[in-house]
């Protein structure tokens, strides 16, 4: 475990929150989509697909901001094992 | 375009509905997180990923479903090619 | 396990083959890189990406076809189960 | 770009060529298998999908020995935007 007092971008925080509130409204709209008894199949899989390109765009604003802000000073801070081995974990089959 | 009266199997989409009920509060619990100045980057990274994986499994019961539903009786329909491209265009990085 | 006599497609056989060689030569030409001392890891991955982009489009090949020519008929042949298992399985983490 | 002599680690260059060895030797037998006209659509697939992972498994390698030896150390090298940059890009789709 990295010991730290390391802590999200506030204004990455903000649009993070911001994008994520908006991929909430969009699985309310699977949801919604879904009571339909004439939902198609592939239109439900759109759907999922959009989210989880939504969720990688957050996920990506959050990593380049870890990388900028904390993994590129992992040396001076004497943390460069915990820090890379945790980065490992989070970016396999991202 | 597949010209169509292909639904979604009830009980399937019932399952997804359960599952992304589920989903959006996993969205609901990462945005209140995200309302900690506190928050660090990779627990915000691992809970995109958990959900991320979750809506892979809903992506997965759908196209299971789509597959034994429609997807193996095209031929006889008559509509192979637009089912076909429609899936290769939703199964790109899935 | 499907019971079959279900064959390739000449024509995308042939096509994946001569795509094949290229990413043969493609993976050869890493392994040169790496040869040298001077190698920087992004060129590395950066090969290594452009590598898997290629087995991504053999394996589109690949799939396409098979959708075309086997899932679609299933239901006709009477093997649903076993065709829509194997391709959910192969298509994990595609 | 990063302006440098940031170099590949000797022992992973090794490691990373041994298996891109291996993975070359997996190329070939696909494309001795698809010699075959009685090669099965999803046993290529498979193979396909089998070399995949063993790309990521190299690919993994030399980005832990970028983060550990290159990323961590961009804020004293003075290069961060650069070497933050080309990780994003290179990260895309992994």
């Amino acid at each position: 475990m990295v010991k730290h007092k390391l802590q999200l971008d506030p204004a990455v925080r903000e649009e993070a929150r911001r994008r994520l509130l908006s991929i909430r409204g969009h699985v309310e709209g699977i949801l919604r989509m879904l009571e339909s008894e004439d939902v198609y199949c592939v239109d439900a899989l759109r759907q999922i697909k959009a989210v989880q390109g939504a969720l990688d765009k957050v996920g990506e604003l959050v990593l380049r901001s870890h990388l900028k802000d904390h993994v590129v000073t992992a040396h001076q801070r004497g943390d460069v094992e915990a820090i890379v081995e945790e980065l490992m974990e989070v970016l396999k089959y991202r």
